[in-house]
């Protein structure tokens, strides 16, 4: 059976039986570098560390001279696998089944650097590595982690070398259910804040002598959950906030408790930005604070505002080479979570296209065979095209 | 110094050093059964237990016979002393400083039961066992814990061994300032509920894959909080809603929660009874819940309704002896929390009255040495008016 394989699904094998569960490098790294660095790629390997994370390894690999400078951006490291029991077969084994090959990051993302690694491989070993610019590989080992050691510093990385990018695609994997389905070309952005409330503690029986937190923070809540931020564009879906959270952990009936916490997170288009958000959502809570509430909001560090990819030529280049392959003309989405590619933003024009994304995260995680063939021939006509023979 | 100790003061630091915290008896117990038994009261010890609770020591001490049949009800077991290191004296030695009796229990309730016990030795030894009707002692060990194995099983007890009681004192601090204050006449009934809101877990961006339960929980608890139950009554305060705790639990600012839970407690008047109030709050919550939202309200089972003891007699009779000692006519009170009397309402009539209560259950709990001989000395006119010399 291995002998049928393409490329790419030996290659996406090779990376699911490295057991690259986050900070975990797991030999997923020293496979790419071997194999990369066979085919003439320079490869490097800069770690990264900081307080309170662990370190983490990451690599950067790249061929050719000169502009333009294509950039493929990825990563290794995988979330747990959960309950091994439940997979129906080993999760970091590359089982084949029904034509699908199942362990943990088949989708998300070992497929998707698969199948680019499986595309670069094939046009440098036809154009060699005088093709008219250069191709980089920037492969984190803390996208499913704390993301502080990965892409963010791998990016900072590769400016302090001397790397300028004119393009990059991520290979997250962007269809909803089939091959072809989605191109993102942008993200909306993310904020969480978190609200506490601060009263009295004291004694359900004398009120007069407590102050309860408690329905000032409902009073809050129910003003942020009527909070209507806008309806959307062609571009972006309407913003949308979710409080995920609320925490008192006052296990007596007969006590009011001291104080009452509550977070949400909002994902906003780009009608917004994280300052006019922010100002947006203290201004609603403010207009709803009863006098004298003792309430503060805090918005977390981790916030990033929206982006929208406008360079048409990657994005034309892209769609071409799907719609050649698949017959599908894909959605341009801003839709879903966030991705390296808010980090990627500020460097360089930055789409994201790759595998199914049906069973990322989930047990028995996996991808269609032939589809990690139809992405490397995908990523190979695009390869062709940004790069056209002279 | 010693010398000079009121037998009520000598009794009180006794139980003091007796370090009886729920559910150890610490030899309270023991010492009381002693102390009565030699004065002639008949003194039984049963001890009682329940499945997932401790053992409970517990007492009841019977003189005379025949009507009418008084009954002094309190308990002997403290709240923990906290650190220790935090007493300006050792939590369990009594010392007396600047004319105030330092010690866990002191107020909450040793003071009182040693008031009574000196009120009623002295009684006795003055006027006999045959002084025209029945004292006796219900004291519990469990009044500070689960409640399980004290006042309640004790009155069963007492029933079945055939004792009916006419009229009852709890000796629980009921004075907010002075000595003569307040009487208890009765307490708010307890109702507690919890509402659970189910949702469907995902994340936040994708909403529409996922059903968020915090915002059918805050329309609940707004619901809640907004509902007016009763403006109170001549009798009792209006009736009054508290939510105790609000918890998710959800770490993930990224998450949409799978449930969302609260609590709440009611103190409430006569206007309502558990079923009506339940019934109430049932409609209010029933009203205010968005279409398909999947919530469910369960009351737990340690609910109480309220009780207003009406024997004019009872109140009179104490309310003359209070007022003949203190020069104070006390407010007959049916404010703060619930006690031991919410049980023996149902057995006879009960009033509350004792010692100043300020500084129960805290560091350096203590009572004005003076206060033990002028409880003692209400106690006694009651007991002389309530078995008149024939």
């Amino acid at each position: 059976m291995s002998e049928t394989l393409s490329n790419a699904a030996r290659l996406c094998r090779e990376l699911i039986r490295c057991p690259s569960v986050t900070p975990a490098e797991g030999g997923a790294l020293d496979f790419l570098e071997k194999t990369l660095g066979a085919a003439g790629f320079s490869v490097s390997r800069p770690v990264f560390s900081d307080e309170g994370t662990p370190d983490v390894e990451n690599l950067f690999a790249t061929i050719g001279s000169g502009s333009p400078h294509f950039v493929f951006a990825g990563h290794t490291d995988v979330v747990p696998p959960g309950d091994e029991a439940k997979w129906s077969a080993p999760p970091f084994s590359g089982e084949i089944r029904d034509g699908e090959m199942i362990g943990r990051g088949a989708a998300d993302m070992k497929g998707g650097v698969a199948a680019f690694a499986a595309a670069a491989l094939e046009f440098v070993s036809q154009r060699g590595a005088d093709f008219g610019g250069t191709i980089s590989f920037l492969i984190s080992g803390d996208e499913e982690g704390p993301a502080v050691n990965g892409t963010v510093k791998l990016l900072e990385w590769a400016k302090a070398e001397g790397h300028t990018f004119d393009a990059c695609i991520v290979g997250e994997p962007t269809n909803p259910d089939k091959l072809g389905d989605a191109i993102k070309v942008g993200r909306r952005g993310s904020l969480t804040g978190e609200i506490t409330v601060t009263g009295t503690q004291g004694h359900v029986a004398y009120p007069h002598l407590a102050k309860n937190p408690i329905p000032g923070l409902v009073t809050l809540l129910s003003a942020l959950n009527a909070l209507h931020l806008d309806d959307g564009n062609e571009r972006f879906q309407p913003s949308n906030l979710e409080v995920t959270t609320v925490d008192v952990g006052n296990p007596a009936s007969n006590v009011i408790p001291a104080s009452a916490f509550a977070r949400f997170n909002i994902r906003f288009n780009d009608q917004w930005s994280l300052e006019t958000l922010k100002a947006r959502v203290d201004e609603a809570l403010r207009d709803a604070a009863p006098d004298g509430l003792d309430w503060k909001i805090a918005f977390t560090r981790d916030g990033s505002d929206s982006f929208l990819t406008r360079d048409d030529a990657l994005i034309s280049t892209l769609s071409s080479a799907i719609h050649e392959e698949t017959g599908r003309k894909p959605e341009l989405s801003t839709g879903g979570g966030t991705s390296d590619a808010r980090f990627i933003k500020t460097y360089c024009p930055v789409v994201e296209f790759g595998l199914v994304g049906k069973t990322m995260h989930q047990v028995d995680e996996r991808v269609a065979v032939a589809d990690l063939d139809r992405l490397a021939k995908i990523y190979r006509r695009f390869l062709d095209s940004y790069f056209p023979v002279k």
